[in-house]
């Protein structure tokens, strides 16, 4: 194995990615809203030797609820079943840090984290929507930056709180009657503009110190914040060029932060078509995209854009779409949607059938060989630390690339044919977390 | 079996009740640190046929970290665990309505009910500690009328989302693209004092509709809550006249909601020291008692009775104390340690040695048969329709409850034999839950 190994990560959504999975016959629909499916696809990515899996989130119903399955699970307590019947896996689970409480979420994240002996990962997110912010008391969705702002403070509560037990604070001596050193139990004593915490968690330390923190944004706040915190990233990247300048851009912020490239793993998304035949899986890509329904796709694609496009012909081009600035939820998405359909002069069915497969994400139809090229050649040339795999179908979409497409990968080298750690933390081959404290200790007692 | 029986729920608590558990050899005091522990729980107590496990839950350490096992998981996640690794035992969890939001916590639970093909119950409480208020921004705690108001709020916030979806509201009909009927996914469009919620909420209906309501509040206010919400209600009784009392008296305030007596099951705490003979039963709690480290016990006494008792003598009364309307946490508690106090005359070691066990709740020391006897006397005698056992040391003292006493009920026509639905609503004996747009829409339907 190189030095440098590829990380893959699947992002497990209902019945597959391809918004019209769930009406492909390779596709059981009922299954979107079984625990035992998303248990099962933990269980294929463990077979793969995968680093982890990850359930992204919202806190509202899609729009058009009645035309697509909806995710149906909480992803903390899914992916705490899942922990159950697996053993190393990694468990990434979005959760918002505009409707949340620190106090609260952070000990939701290390109970995981400790109920999977150190698998958790956090996906952060804002919550760009506004049929979210209507679930929480608000008219509509809170400014992107006072978002990034409120995420911002809400990461440093979290990572204090995360660091209140010292990993040998607890002691468990029955016979004096000490449980814990309690000069190593911290509070956080936070006060700042949106949170007052003051400690500690109620919750210690998990085998890796702390739940590994993932972000999905792609704006200049995103990426700054990805810069100070994240430890991978997923983001959605259509063509190599743009996947290494995204690389380079996000890798050249970390020194910001006192960094270094290694500490955050880069991972672009793929759908990925797969067959024996480069043919066969084209056709195979062409069936779902014949599944899909345009007023479905339509309602979808207006939210992406910030423009009703409900009655907008099919095989016209886009009408003009507001500038970026007026785009108060996920600017990078509406960005890349818009440059889509622009630079390649697409009508509106045609931008649908290119977003079908993964909202945006990069699809690819090819042979197994052909699929380990492209991950080989983006993750050699810069545009990558892995992939954010993103199966169009489930399970099967997720069984052939585990069956077909991994054994290339460690065939050459380039991928693990067996776990060398237990923690999400060693999978991704990010340094071991220190204590804030431990640290301090360690600097009084050199000098 | 007679036609009402007996309801047995399981509260499992860290390695034991008993505050000095950690201590005694019969514990390992390091499996309170590990999940697996509360899944073998969770097994044994469905081997019992037990109706349900519960965990209870602050937000907060406890006083005194360092001296005693703090309970180290957040009660849904470690459910969650638990509902993967068995099949019929309902799963309790404990969960705050000052400090959540009901979009957030209502989705958790649905999601856990799902998770578990309908075994979730919600345990309602309003955190009664400063410590737990601050670390969500406040000073204090709020007074305990606006801590019920609000609970109020959330609880119709809360039912009306678990409502949102109806049973039959999905049709996954992959041929013409239908996924669910509009017509029975609804919006909550709640809009009150507290909360703002629009919904539907994002996770359909569960098998047994909608999480089971506990409660375990016994003032005038929290009485009112449990019997316009509660299906099970938990409660610190120490004599079988004051449990008739209770019991008559909630059960007397169900027809001003609209309920029926048997909606609603009156579960006692029960801390049973199970040996062959009764001899030995008062040894082994005795070993416990001998555990007891005065500093902690001392501590936990003033919290509960609102006044610092950490310098005054063991072996003299208590102090005068606050009266009962200057005590914003927990209002029944209070009453029954200070009655307690003053109606046995007892010293502060004493009270420390008499609320060892289950703090406050009744500890029955005695032979498998004479703790069945004591269990079918309340039963019996319109004190109880059922017991939260609370085994003081754990694994162990659940075993023995399960093995010995279990067998005695089961024998004597009390309790089932096998479980006769898989459902926690089934386990009580609850009616089915009908979705309120169900009943509309029948209604519409008569006419
Ligand atoms: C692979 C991927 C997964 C994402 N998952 C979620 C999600 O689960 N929930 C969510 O609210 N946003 C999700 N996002 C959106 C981002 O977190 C982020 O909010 C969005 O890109 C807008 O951020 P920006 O304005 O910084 O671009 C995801 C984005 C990507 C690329
Ligand atoms: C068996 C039992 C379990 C309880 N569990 C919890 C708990 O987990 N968390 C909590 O904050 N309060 C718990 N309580 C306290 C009650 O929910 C309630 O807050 C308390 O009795 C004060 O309410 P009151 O003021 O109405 O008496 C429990 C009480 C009993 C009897």
């Amino acid at each position: 194995m190189t030095s440098r190994t590829l990380h893959l990560n699947a992002f497990l959504m209902g019945v597959g990615h391809h918004e019209a999975a769930w009406r492909h016959p390779r596709v059981d629909p009922a299954r979107a809203l079984d625990a035992a499916h998303y248990v099962e696809l933990g269980r294929i990515a463990e077979r793969g030797r995968l680093d982890s899996v990850f359930f992204a989130d919202g806190l509202a119903v899609g729009p058009h609820v009645h035309r697509n399955t909806q995710a149906v699970f909480e992803p903390i307590t899914l992916l705490t079943a899942i922990a159950a019947a697996t053993t190393h896996v990694g468990l990434i689970a979005t959760a918002s840090t505009s409707y949340n409480e620190p106090y609260t979420l952070a000990r939701a994240f290390a109970s995981l984290d400790r109920i999977s002996n150190g698998r958790a990962g956090w996906n952060i997110v804002t919550s760009g929507s506004d049929a979210e912010a209507a679930n929480f008391g608000l008219d509509r969705v809170p400014a992107h930056a006072a978002r990034y702002g409120r995420a911002t403070e809400f990461l440093d509560v979290a990572l204090a709180l995360w660091d209140s037990w010292e990993p040998d604070a607890i002691l468990q001596d029955a016979s004096s009657g000490v449980f814990a050193d309690p000069a190593k139990v911290h509070r956080a004593d936070h006060v700042g503009q949106h949170f007052r915490v003051a400690g500690p968690l109620n919750v210690p330390a998990s085998p890796q110190g702390r739940p590994v923190l993932v972000q999905a944004g792609s704006s200049e706040s995103g990426k700054a914040f990805a810069a100070q915190y994240a430890e991978a990233v997923f983001t959605a990247q259509r063509t190599l060029a743009e996947g290494q300048a995204f690389y380079a851009d996000l890798k050249g912020r970390l020194a910001g932060y006192g960094r270094r490239p290694e500490d955050l793993a880069v991972l672009p998304g793929i759908v990925p078509f797969i067959a024996p035949t480069t043919a066969q899986a084209r056709a195979l890509e062409q069936e779902f995209t014949d599944l899909i329904s345009p007023d479905y796709a339509l309602r979808q694609l207006s939210g992406m854009l910030g423009v009703d496009l409900t009655d907008h012909p099919l095989d016209a081009p886009l009408p003009p779409v507001p500038p970026i600035d007026a785009i108060e939820g996920n600017k990078s998405r509406y960005q890349l949607v818009r440059d889509l359909a622009e630079g390649e002069s697409l009508t509106v069915r045609e931008l649908i059938a290119r977003l079908g497969g993964g909202r945006g994400h990069r699809t690819f139809a090819g042979t197994p060989v052909e699929v380990a090229d492209e991950i080989q050649r983006w993750f050699e040339q810069g545009a990558a630390d892995g992939f954010n795999v993103m199966p169009p179908y489930l399970p099967g979409g997720l069984e052939v690339f585990v069956e077909t497409v991994v054994p290339i990968l460690q065939d050459r080298g380039l991928f693990r044919r067996e776990y060398d750690g237990t923690t999400l933390r060693e999978h991704l081959g990010l340094r071991p977390h220190v204590n804030r404290y431990a640290v301090e200790e360690a600097e009084r007692a050199a000098g």
